[in-house]
């Protein structure tokens, strides 16, 4: 009888950043970055491991929510979830009772990623191999098959993608050897959290050019003033030669955000990220049009592959931002990847949080081995908090994030970080549970 | 001291509606209708209720989003509370741990609509009016107060939303007495569920016209032949004088819209609703374009006040269906109400489900008494299931929802009917539970 999955176990893990304002930014002043983990198991022993990232309260929500996935998923045979991942992905994403609560957005859509990702992590795992090397050496069909394509047609189809990845699947092996020789470039978010005092802004901006970071990115959006000050710290720090992004996190409408980028343009930023709503694909395309050339990033809270689709096609980014935990995991960031390739635009992924750079560096460079391109002109976020938590944490020299050669996503917690940062009874959490 | 909100009691009700397969449609073949309910407490005594709608599984999931917003609720004084409801629902909103898990979307943000409607009914209640009549009361600054125009600026601002107000402010009273005579137009959806017999369907299109509707709206998207098989009954039942209308659910991509919609556009439809996905502003204004002069209609997924700004302003739709359970309440829905006003475009509210009738009804009876226009452009979506459960279940006379008497918002259920459909204890569910 073949192995089956037995068991899936959600746990809420937060970590206390609000304490040093780590993270902080104009939309999210004192968040507590929080993982709604779950572990998948077989009947073999085999097990895989991802989670929704949150920021403090309501993980406990997404949590509730992996637990309305479990009857869809415990018992299935694992040859069955695993040798066709598109369907498994459909089962979660179709599920209609569960739809209404999106469809496709917010925290169930972030707990099936989360479901979804756990079943990639135990894929790789039981291959032996990195998952960045288990998606890179699907055939141009395969990958074809993990995506849904239903509302993405008008502008992307089956046809097309497969002409898009074939095109560049004779030279994969020779990217493969790059990428393992040279990585992906990170860029640096850890120096420019709005909470950050002037003093630490500055040492922080010269460590990252010292730790062999090209792009420094700031938050912005609370006070101009202060955005034109600290924009000149840093630019005076880091110099002409490097480059220099900011964040406004979606406090602006659109007449602010034109207002606000043409005070900040002076410093020859390489992108404005966030400056509106994530839902408002038309007030992106105005901003990214009033302010040209200054180049609009976005995408860490974009829903769905559908508001990409619109964002690209209607011009309103110039960087696309994936976030590895926020869609519906693995499959449907293929899916962005794959519209991104069609638009030739770089994408750049969100990262940070906790985990989130573990998870997001590996579709980096499967986007790189399995589309081609520049590969410099992928830059992947980092942020120097909260890998010691991971079994496997990221590996960076230079500025740079190294291959992962371990099996899997990246995303086994330690035992011992977890039982300490359980909510509310973790050791860290004493005396503030609810 | 003045009275304060001493309880947030949200409950999970579900009613099998699956058994008999009312209620469904190509993307929903099997809902059980359910309300994640939420009770409000004074100290004083008064209380308020209202809830967001699902179809049943995952009902505990906004259950569970609804305690997470018990601590910025309880203790408040309750004049500071009802008092200033715009600052109540944007502090609801730009919670910012909460806000990440949205943002301002899917569960947390149907959560929020609940709590807010809750608010909503317990003011009325303690007003002694029904809710249509306190909004309809309110001064147009005041209604303006209500809304959050941050990311609605570029197609509509504080001061064009006062124009709007005021320029309909010195008739308000006529149509006030206007809509006590005749109440607004309901259309029948009970007789085209996708599940029925093309027997039942006759007969329950026989029914709507005898019982006074002048439009009635049939489930498509499963066949294209039986749609055109189903659609010919329905005309042929109601004859060439009425109206007929067509809904979706969301099943089509672009193209397959198209196609679909050219086979039924001989049945002279008066809309065709939820051609495509509700996130796909793009698409609908591309399937309204194709297809015209036929009628798009959406909204009942639509997310919140940003999208809907972009489906109008893009031309995606011709008739915008508010839901009142699914965005963050009455403030959302003010804001949506008065963009449609800009638009010119007829609000046609969705309704069904469970309660949803009940709600609904007050912001279209708000939405002609405070805007103007044609009484008879709104037409307000009437489903003849579980009334029963309601102390002050809609009433309607010759397909027309009377305006309701009794005050509050009509979303208090009777006891005896959650204890009975309490999930997964209650007498219903007895054997089904988890």
């Amino acid at each position: 009888m073949s192995d089956r999955i037995v068991g899936m176990q959600p746990v809420d893990v937060r970590f206390p950043t609000s304490r040093e304002l780590d993270g902080s930014d104009a939309m999210n002043p004192a968040p507590d970055y929080s993982a709604a983990y779950v572990t998948l198991s077989t009947g073999d022993g085999h097990s895989g491991q991802a989670f929704a990232f949150t920021i403090g309260r309501g993980n406990e929500v997404v949590v509730e929510a992996i637990r309305a996935l479990e009857a869809g998923v415990v018992g299935t045979p694992v040859d069955e979830l695993l040798g066709d991942m598109g369907e498994f992905s459909r089962r979660l994403l179709y599920d209609s009772q569960l739809r209404w609560l999106g469809p496709e957005k917010g925290v169930m859509h972030m707990a099936i990623g989360a479901v979804v990702n756990a079943a990639w992590d135990l894929r790789a795992r039981i291959e032996g191999r990195p998952l960045w090397r288990a998606l890179s050496d699907l055939e141009p069909a395969a990958l074809v098959d993990l995506v849904d394509f239903r509302h993405l047609r008008d502008v992307l189809d089956a046809d097309e993608a497969l002409d898009l990845l074939q095109r560049a699947a004779p030279t994969r092996v020779e990217r493969a050897e790059r990428l393992l020789a040279e990585g992906v470039p990170a860029y640096a978010t850890s120096p420019g959290w709005l909470g950050y005092s002037d003093d630490k802004l500055a040492r922080l901006c010269a460590e990252a050019v010292t730790d062999g970071f090209d792009l420094v990115k700031l938050k912005v959006g609370g006070s101009v003033d202060d955005d034109v000050r600290r924009c000149r710290i840093a630019r005076e720090v880091i110099g002409p030669g490097r480059r220099l992004a900011v964040d406004a996190n979606q406090v602006w409408g659109v007449d602010d955000a034109v207002d606000w980028i043409r005070r900040l343009a002076e410093f020859d930023l390489f992108w404005v990220e966030e400056p509106t709503s994530p839902d408002d694909v038309m007030g992106h395309a105005a901003i990214r049009s009033a302010v040209a050339p200054v180049p609009i990033a976005t995408g860490e809270h974009v829903q769905n592959r559908i508001v990409f689709k619109q964002l690209m096609a209607l011009g309103g980014v110039d960087v696309v931002q994936i976030d590895a935990a926020r869609v519906a995991g693995v499959n449907e960031n293929v899916a962005i990847i794959l519209l991104a390739a069609k638009f030739g635009l770089p994408v750049c992924p969100h990262a940070g949080g906790v985990g989130l750079c573990e998870m997001v560096q590996h579709l980096s460079m499967f986007d790189y081995v399995a589309l081609g391109g520049d590969l410099d002109a992928r830059v992947v976020e980092h942020v120097g908090h909260l890998h010691e938590h991971f079994v496997d944490p990221v590996a960076l020299t230079h500025g740079r994030y190294l291959a992962p050669a371990a099996p899997g996503f990246s995303t086994l917690m330690r035992p011992g970080s977890i039982d300490a940062h359980r909510w509310p009874d973790g050791a860290v959490w004493a005396g503030e549970g609810p």
